[in-house]
């Protein structure tokens, strides 16, 4: 963080003034935080809330609920955001860039939507904006990719982005708890988010997804572009299946650099053996794993959501601030950027209730059948247009969950293909 | 990382030229990356090598053995050191700062041992020293410490550091293959030091853990004082002790702060429940485990040794220096700085041939004896100290191993000594 410091041991860093926008569970980790980290030298000088009303654990001037006391205060240089409305925040934190502050976020929807236009923002603002707290909380994923992952070739990147679904999947395959309990559960310890059909059905993850995504690989996506899932259709019947062919069922955000230089990306239910570094992270934990040319595998593991370490991330981001560190974006400016391909073939398990549900003309193969049961299932390959294009496979309690290792190149879709059909005697 | 950069998008990296001295299996490897990543725009121009008559990899003209062709040439910037030999490694380091090149080393036991010196050159010079390659090889410990966990408070680091002892113990414990089975192995694999009592008796990973401990607690301890031992007293019988108990024997580096402020930190063969973090690493994987206040448990997990792999860390920190990248060494310059303590109680299993040769009266209380076999062991807790002033734990086949969560602090050992009597009916 070199130019800042002229010699070791002698520093003189910016003074951080903050203005905080959101005193939930992750405003309040971050208030008690600093105040346990003196030696970061940065203050809260004003707190934005929306309801005046509530008793809060911090002394009653510090609160306004005019979000201009901040933004017109020239002495706060810092606005760090940590509100749960995606359109607000992105009002806040266009307002900070333009009177020249900097801006530290943890509100993944608000980054993953308005990508394109922060981008713009920092470029004409040359202010940081940060948002290690956005993806994966505690674990310090986007800097890593930003800072280490810089000149190696990345293969793949997978990882559960999820603590809420991670830990409805654990409780209810490991403890036995039905959906609702593990859910309710989740809620009252403070890592599901308020509507919980953003965690359920997939949209928080694809939401972080999509930030890092730009980080790995230079890529700029919306959020709807990315094919994804959540767990809200995965039936009992499917826990079974899993548990017979020893396999964990997790809610699986991945990306992969196909031969044809393009990123596969999405975020869907995958079967998971059980010596997977993902099958390693249970509860509310979350779990990176990168795949690189040089360093072969790497996995990061911590905990994904909750008040102190998603304010750990909140911290780490204000401490890089001091010498004003920012994103370089590198894979997006300085390198051949990716592009996200559909080209390809996903082995997939899909289980329904009755055949017109589901097109088996439309997959590659079919290398298994079980039809007897009153819950069906099959597995087979599909092109992944087929998903991308077609809701058949999350709709009509159809329960779709790739297989381990799920991606089959184009290239090699043929070969397998004839392979396969040998098998089968054809 | 900031003032380097005015514009996002917009980038005046130094071009780098880099003196790289030894050509092994890291040396290599770096080469050979290099020609991979393009992009980092950075060139070697002369590889200083001991034996000029072995045929490389490698343009003949890029070789000197001459080091003074690299360290007076004032074209190159960078001098990259990556030999074995440790005196050697820091004159050449010690030069190179004195020519105003920034330096960048692998060489854990050097470094381990002139930390002083290392500083001190770093703030004379004002030029910058990255060793990330020196601990963990992949995994971006040194700079994940440096920049993440800043301002958190790190309760305790535990880590397998060395691959080479955790490949051998995987390969005894699973493969059932004998020690010098899997210590040629590892050899042949290239993830063994070239002397295998450097890896095998612990010296390799105290080095390595000298330099974690400076950059996550500011501690700065020649290695010598630091407890240690490797894996060459572990016996096939210890093994089986641990597989009753659903134990799995690995060498641990680790550091705790105690309730007094001051930190122990020692490496020792310890049993690992299954389900603790570093149980998941196996054969010439490492792992850290850290502990902080806020952000709670968090593991790294990646290869330790090997080609590539090191080479991979070698060319983060180079790609690091285009922006002037340095350690601030935070803990040791900015906070209180932490010193080591004795003054705790460790919980351990010892197995011996003979009573005579275990000290049972320095035992503050012994919970289990097993003295009907040839082989004999016993659980017991000692004052720490005892094994840092004595060497009877390491003599005369004498086998110790720490159970799990082996620090007992000072303020608990009555309390828990009164507990422990009572429960033998005393």
């Amino acid at each position: 963080m070199g130019k800042a410091i002229n010699n070791i041991g002698k520093h003189h860093h910016k003074t951080l003034v903050i203005g905080l926008f959101g005193f939930g569970v992750v405003g309040e980790g971050l208030y008690k935080a600093l105040q346990q980290t003196p030696s970061l030298k940065a203050t809260i000088k004003k707190i934005c809330i929306k309801h005046p009303g509530k008793k809060r654990n911090a002394p009653e001037e510090l609160f306004t609920t005019d979000k201009d006391v901040l933004l017109n205060d020239p002495e706060i240089n810092v606005i760090v955001e940590v509100i749960n409305e995606s359109e607000p925040a992105f009002d806040i934190v266009s307002t900070a860039f333009l009177h020249g502050k900097h801006v530290v976020s943890a509100s993944k929807k608000m980054i993953a939507e308005h990508l394109p236009r922060l981008l713009e923002l920092q470029k004409q603002t040359g202010k940081s904006f940060l948002c290690e707290a956005a993806a994966c909380a505690s674990i310090p994923v986007i800097r890593n990719l930003e800072e280490y992952y810089d000149n190696d070739l990345l293969h793949s990147l997978k990882a559960i982005v999820n603590g809420s679904t991670n830990f409805i999947l654990t409780k209810m395959f490991e403890d036995k708890l039905n959906f609702s309990e593990a859910l309710l559960l989740a809620q009252q310890l403070g890592f599901a988010e308020s509507d919980p059909s953003l965690d359920v059905e997939g949209y928080d993850a694809v939401n972080k997804w999509t930030i890092l995504l730009t980080h790995a690989y230079g890529i700029i996506e919306h959020p709807g572009n990315i094919v994804f899932n959540g767990i809200q259709n995965i039936q009992l019947s499917d826990a079974l299946v899993a548990k017979e062919k020893h396999f964990d069922i997790k809610l699986v955000a991945q990306a992969k650099k196909l031969i044809n230089g393009k990123v596969a990306a999405f975020v869907l239910p995958q079967f998971v053996k059980h010596d997977d570094h993902l099958s390693f992270v249970k509860n509310e934990y979350n779990g990176v794993v990168i795949e690189s040319s040089f360093a072969d595998k790497q996995f990061f593991y911590g905990k994904g959501a909750g008040s102190f370490p998603t304010a750990s991330a909140v911290l780490s981001d204000i401490s890089a601030l001091r010498y004003d560190y920012r994103y370089e974006y590198k894979k997006l400016y300085h390198h051949t950027v990716h592009e996200l391909s559909n080209d390809f073939y996903v082995k997939t398990y899909v289980s329904f209730d009755d055949w017109k549900f589901v097109p088996r003309e439309r997959f590659e193969w079919i290398e298994e059948w079980h039809a007897e049961a009153e819950r069906k299932y099959l597995v087979g390959v599909l092109p992944f247009n087929d998903l991308k294009e077609n809701n058949w496979w999350r709709e009509n309690n159809t329960s779709l969950i790739l297989a381990p290792e799920p991606v089959i190149e184009d290239v090699e879709i043929r070969k397998l293909k004839k392979k396969s059909l040998e098998l089968a005697g054809v």
